[in-house]
């Protein structure tokens, strides 16, 4: 095969003068190369972390539409004292969105045999027609699912195993998770009973604890209830929970959380130790639904930890037979434990109406939008 | 030797009503086992790592002496809602310092070699006139070397080390510390100089600054300069540090490292992250001269790790072999590169005077209290 296929790609762009632009050029790929496919897009996700690249910290309220119903533009202002950080990609033109699934239209000599098939990509520039991809970077989807099946195959999936996988690694035995409704957390849930892992889920409504109380959940806590904090030592109490993976990140749950921690710990304690516990506790902060400034005031002693954590340098450190054994996992077990739910499936074009935006831009709990190129 | 021996000890009480008690107990010492020490203690200095079991979290303003002259008692008020966290400790009576030097008086058959020796000791109620103690817990000290001299052989030469060794398990290559000019900074220099790892020193005055630059130090910035972010980020990025141990803890300063830290990859990316450099950052928090709430903006992406650190769990990680290392390093050089300063020498009644509770426990970087019970 060595036609061309030409499609239109979604584009985020952030001038120097500090305006975020939105866009659909099209865009036309060579043939691929021996180990290369070109996949035909059918379902790419609206994760959190796509966010930042796609709207970057631009005023939401600023949104203007633009350009031609074929080829829609999407402005708006990004707060000048935002502008900082971001000088390595002012004026350039960012293709978006980590993962998706599709239709391998061509398929280069070394991996011919994967042409016609469905494939789940990870590897950012999804939000597009047509994606030109190293085949490495793509997993076959079994046999009856669909693209919408295999388009969350890769983030959050790996990062829910990837919490599993830290927790051996660092010896703990049972953990945390906050925004625990989201479809990352209902996966993790499902994880964690299969692999008999103690789980303790913070959620923020009593909806939200429904949703996982429906899966099999057993350790659910309410941050808006009263009794959060002596519910919280409960269940940690009770798991012997040391590591918790959060997704908020500002505020002061962290530090609720590593305070429950020490609490559980010296329920048991019999002598006095002016450092705290010898309990070490750990944090991850993995998201950013909070924006704001994490608190820790340290009355936890001196055993404890809050870092990021980001799935990428994990991944790299696991190392390739880690990485095989997750990627089997998740293609074994894609319509059960990782299957994800979608609000809604959207357009290329939709993605660029203002009043899409604020529904996705919400990182509402449980709420998750899949693109559909084609439509 | 069957003889018994008695003296004097500081106790500290916190009783359930929420007072504070300070007091000198006289304690009769049987004689040792077969592989312990009695050594009359001639100096113990009061480290900052002492003071919240000393005083608590006492009011001290509400301090008052009582007693009698040979057995003066000091009392303060302890906040109702600062009890919390202390239930394991009230209305115990409580000995009191983590180190001290003396003159072996009484010895156990296995080590009646030391009988007469000048030896360090670490292990707690250091603030006696004898103490009763295992010989594996003592160091002998070279010839000619004052009590004094070995009084701080532990707890500060082994946290400088302790940082070094960190530095090179975690596989970084220069750090940061922060209220630099203290004993325990002014140590951390000499090591670094002669083992060769770059080391940014943050101070918070000119005077501080002067007492670095005079020792050799080669980078000094000051927290209170206008510039200080400018200079941090200069001296970070000239030494590549990733690394830093604070002593503060609290407001903004571990954040400020941080920036500076992620700035600093920053000035060689070409390529834009949106979850910021890939380059790993640590704060680890020894101590907490600012008891406020540590405030991370998390500005710097993903790569970054805040913990608690703390000597004991760390050296027991290290294991035997690595920690005759760090002893016999100190023993070597204890009055060159772990040489201590103090203030001021005072008897263990003064420990209980008002006036000289508010000089030691103002933890003014650079002062540094020894106790000699002799007097």
């Amino acid at each position: 095969m060595t036609d061309t296929v030409t499609g239109l790609e979604l584009r985020s762009t952030i001038s120097s003068d500090a305006k975020l632009t939105l866009s659909l050029e099209p865009v036309t790929l060579s043939p691929p190369g021996p180990d290369e496919l070109i996949v035909r897009v059918e379902a790419a996700p609206i994760n959190p972390s796509d966010l930042f690249l796609l709207l970057g910290p631009a005023d939401l309220s600023t949104l203007q539409a633009g350009g031609t119903a074929e080829r829609p533009t999407l402005t708006a202002d990004v707060p000048q004292g935002r502008l900082a950080g971001l000088k390595t990609r002012l004026d350039q033109s960012m293709a978006v969105g980590n993962e998706g699934a599709g239709t391998v239209v061509a398929a280069g000599e070394n991996v011919a045999e994967l042409l016609g098939k469905r494939v789940g990509m990870i590897g950012g520039a999804m939000f597009t027609q047509y994606r030109k991809i190293a085949a490495r970077d793509c997993i076959p989807l079994p046999d009856g699912a669909s693209a919408a099946d295999g388009a969350s195959m890769f983030v959050n999936p790996l990062t829910a195993l990837a919490f599993v996988e830290t927790l051996k690694i660092e010896g703990h035995k049972a953990l945390v998770h906050t925004a625990a409704a989201s479809n990352l957390g209902q996966m993790l849930n499902r994880i964690c009973i299969a692999d008999g892992i103690p789980l303790v889920n913070i959620v923020r409504s009593e909806a939200q604890a429904a949703i996982l109380r429906e899966i099999g959940a057993k350790y659910i806590v309410d941050s808006t209830a009263e009794d959060f904090r002596e519910k919280l030592t409960d269940a940690i109490a009770e798991t012997g929970a040391t590591l918790a993976f959060d997704a908020i990140g500002g505020g002061k749950l962290a530090n609720t959380i590593l305070h429950a921690m020490e609490a559980a710990a010296n329920r048991t304690a019999t002598e006095y130790s002016r450092y705290g516990s010898s309990t070490f506790k750990q944090v991850y902060i993995y998201g950013a639904l909070d924006l704001g400034p994490t608190e820790l005031d340290r009355g936890y002693g001196f055993a404890w930890g809050v870092s990021g954590f980001l799935l990428t340098p994990f991944l790299i450190k696991l190392g390739m037979e880690g990485n095989l054994r997750l990627r089997a996992r998740v293609a074994a077990e894609l319509t059960t434990t990782f299957a994800s739910n979608y609000t809604a499936t959207i357009s290329l074009a939709d993605v660029l109406k203002p009043d899409v935006v604020a529904a996705y831009a919400k990182k509402a709990t449980g709420e998750k939008y899949l693109i559909d190129p084609a439509r």
